[in-house]
């Protein structure tokens, strides 16, 4: 089981936006450098969060993305709900719209949409915004002072 | 988030193996025209499933697959936790190994994890032997009679 890498490199671009200072934004390319991903994906990544209203994002020569009140106070369920276009976690209708013989009454279906629906509920539990760690502030963004005891470690 | 098509493979032949009548047994051929996966994933996928312990293969002309009674009383929770390899379910460490720079100390990482438990757990509470209904098993084995009002509604 996994999550799509689209996914994946948008809510690592959400966790980068939420330790940022209320008021500052960043590129996608700085976003996109600091975790790691092609600036094609997390471009992509935050135009969907922008469409969601997740993200805002100011174009121009100064411009960036930042997070919404909205996309601060999302939970990570919330998120991964709208990111998941996807009805099936298995291959009960295939990209090319094939469909699984046992699709009609399946009981292999109806209990996998089941503990999806219960790996969503955990994550409702979080919110974006409480996810950056002190050290992982401090890996992305050097010049902004943290002074946790877990930071202070490093 | 989507299953990997190799546990999806499995956990469908796992369905069709387990609404055989005691004793009879399935090529991997057989299996993979019911549900439509391509054979030579379906071989692959019996193979694991054995090496498990979850299904027992007679080699030869009258050879074929069948659930063990490990695989008949195990749940999807235990059969999906044995063939999901990955340790994460975002690109923490990617398949070329490069790993994410803030996987240290990761809060997204660690509640992806419980996220994934609440998910396994769910599953936890459904047998295999439980999974086909009689409608499926009616598509499966249209000679194996079947007797319930589903059945008798097709």
């Amino acid at each position: 089981m996994k999550l799509s890498m689209f996914a994946d490199a948008s809510l690592r671009a959400m966790v980068m936006l939420a330790a940022l200072p209320p008021g500052e934004i960043r590129t996608a390319r700085e976003v996109a450098e600091v975790i790691e991903v092609p600036v094609t994906h997390l471009s992509k990544a935050i135009s969907r969060l922008s469409d969601f209203g997740l993200v805002e994002v100011a174009r121009g020569r100064y411009g960036g993305a930042q997070l919404t009140a909205a996309g601060r106070e999302a939970s990570v369920g919330a998120v991964l709900r709208r990111l998941d276009p996807r009805s099936d976690l298995a291959e009960c209708v295939s990209a090319e719209g094939n469909q699984c013989p046992l699709i009609a009454d399946c009981a292999l279906r109806s209990i996998l949409a089941e503990a999806r629906e219960a790996f969503y509920q955990s994550l409702d539990r979080h919110l974006i915004v409480d996810l950056p760690t002190p050290r992982q502030i401090h890996i992305m963004f050097p010049t902004i002072p943290v002074c946790t005891p877990v930071a202070a470690a490093l």
